[in-house]
């Protein structure tokens, strides 16, 4: 099925529309050239924030030695607001805003782009941030399974008024060899874990600092504790569409998130700026690091990939 | 119970602690003095693009004769970039990104700040884009009840791993007085209808044209004609927990959005730029009148407003 690379679009009625409107990107196929524009690209990072993304496109196109001044890179969808996307030769580089629906809008978008501009082979990898549960803040989780906040590893779809349920695996080659990347950075923790994704950053989370919170402290960890027994080791709020999304369309997907804390020792995020900062530039590195081997580039580059990590 | 006037915050846990960061919003009762800040805030207006939202902020400052150049307005969330967040005079204006997850953490956050801030008597109004329902595009439509993919007037909020069910009801007299005041404006088309709130823009709404597409043409219209049947006029994905958290937290709160398009006669948005960004303006004047009206500015500034109108 996947033997010639291409994206899978699972839409018939696609075929029969003469222009395709990607709104919320602001591009589309009579305004732009999409093969000429995106045809080389084989990776796809997305992300939360912005400014993070931007980030790390100049981060990438810095590593990968390409010509010219990263930090005059362009918002490829800068005639909108709702996202940005960057590029930086074959990695691309888009924020997705926050929770299911929002990034749900974006990569429906994002795999019509990539079917437009008949990409190959390409992998997709969420770099995003997380709460974590049992582990160090800062710790960079790389997850097997996203599970809803009933611990199942499924996303409930509603079709017109119908419920669907898909799955929501990831590619557990790409996991191991995330895993075997991290191993050769000895800067920060990574682990193997299952991700738990959420509708809601308070109550659905169990957090008691929200507007709202009808539960007490015990019940709050007592949830926490079953979350970590059924081994989930970070919470955030996009990853169970994003696996099941990206999977029903043929994407090789990963989810590479930190930990901004632990939530089994507190709620608020109280880190000092340079911390979270430095806690977020973690998945960055190792995914730099994952597409420059991927790339054949990581020998002939060691040297100023490590200083790279000494300085920043 | 609302005698006060206060904002509500349902969570017993938030006095016992020592500081609240409200992360989201880079802002906090340690770094900043709120009730300085923002203590005589009467009106928040709410919606999903950044730009947007400064848009409406400069129309405020200036259709309020506020003094100072309204061009200079600050982010005052300028820290972050997952929400903006702009104040003229006794108007706050603030981004909430796309869908329940999104506007929901900002709520959480805002309700918040408003407690802290000890504001009183304060509206609340969503003023945002949506797909209209067998009603011309441009078409501004105030929300009587928000209801879910299934036409149901209720929020299903996941609180640790329960279910709770919470109502979308929206204040009555405040849609009145909305109506009233959309027939003093005779530039564009203004109607009460119930607002269909979905977790996904394009399988969940019915869309023929995402990368995931299962149903037939005819399946979708039998859905959407349903909708309308139940009084569904709108279709948007964040009133339903707009209506359910302002609820709870005794902020009177109202939805008021035009529709970009009429989702009975396509699934795109095809408009050219102008023709939707004039529609965009359209909810920002009615809510424009009615925040002058209440007020006692709207007779001193006829003339003025009508001459907003003409040149904009």
């Amino acid at each position: 099925l996947l033997s010639n690379g291409l994206v899978h679009v699972k839409n018939p009625h696609l075929d029969s529309m003469d222009e395709d409107v990607l709104y919320h990107l602001n591009l589309g196929t009579k305004t732009h050239n999409l093969p000429v524009m995106f045809g080389d690209v084989k990776f796809v990072c997305v992300g939360g924030s912005p400014n993070r993304m931007k980030t790390f496109a100049q981060l990438m196109h810095k590593e990968l030695g390409l010509e010219g001044d990263g930090k005059d890179l362009k918002d490829i969808c800068a005639g909108t607001d709702r996202y940005s996307m960057y590029k930086a030769g074959p990695v691309l580089s888009i924020s997705h805003g926050m929770g299911i629906p929002s990034i749900s809008i974006m990569l429906h978008e994002l795999i019509k782009l990539l079917h437009h501009a008949k990409c190959r082979d390409v992998t997709i990898i969420r770099i995003g941030t997380s709460g974590g549960l049992g582990i160090d803040p800062g710790t960079v989780v790389i997850t097997d399974i996203a599970v809803d906040s009933f611990f199942k590893a499924r996303f409930e779809q509603v079709i017109l008024d119908n419920i669907v349920v898909r799955s929501t695996e990831l590619d557990k080659d790409l996991v191991e060899e995330l895993l075997n990347c991290s191993k050769e950075i000895h800067d920060f923790p990574a682990l193997i874990g299952h991700t738990m994704c959420t509708y809601d950053f308070y109550e659905g989370q169990g957090r008691l600092d929200g507007a709202l919170c009808s539960f007490s402290n015990e019940k709050k960890l007592e949830y926490l504790k079953r979350a970590y027994d059924a081994g989930v080791r970070n919470i955030e709020m996009e990853s169970t569409v994003f696996a099941a999304i990206c999977g029903l369309c043929g994407l090789k997907a990963a989810v590479v998130c930190v930990a901004l804390l632990n939530r089994l020792e507190g709620d608020q995020i109280k880190a000092p700026h340079e911390v979270l900062v430095e806690y977020q530039r973690r998945p960055q590195h190792l995914i730099s690091l994952f597409i420059k081997k991927r790339l054949g580039l990581y020998n002939q580059m060691e040297l100023l990939d490590n200083a790279f990590f000494l300085n920043n």
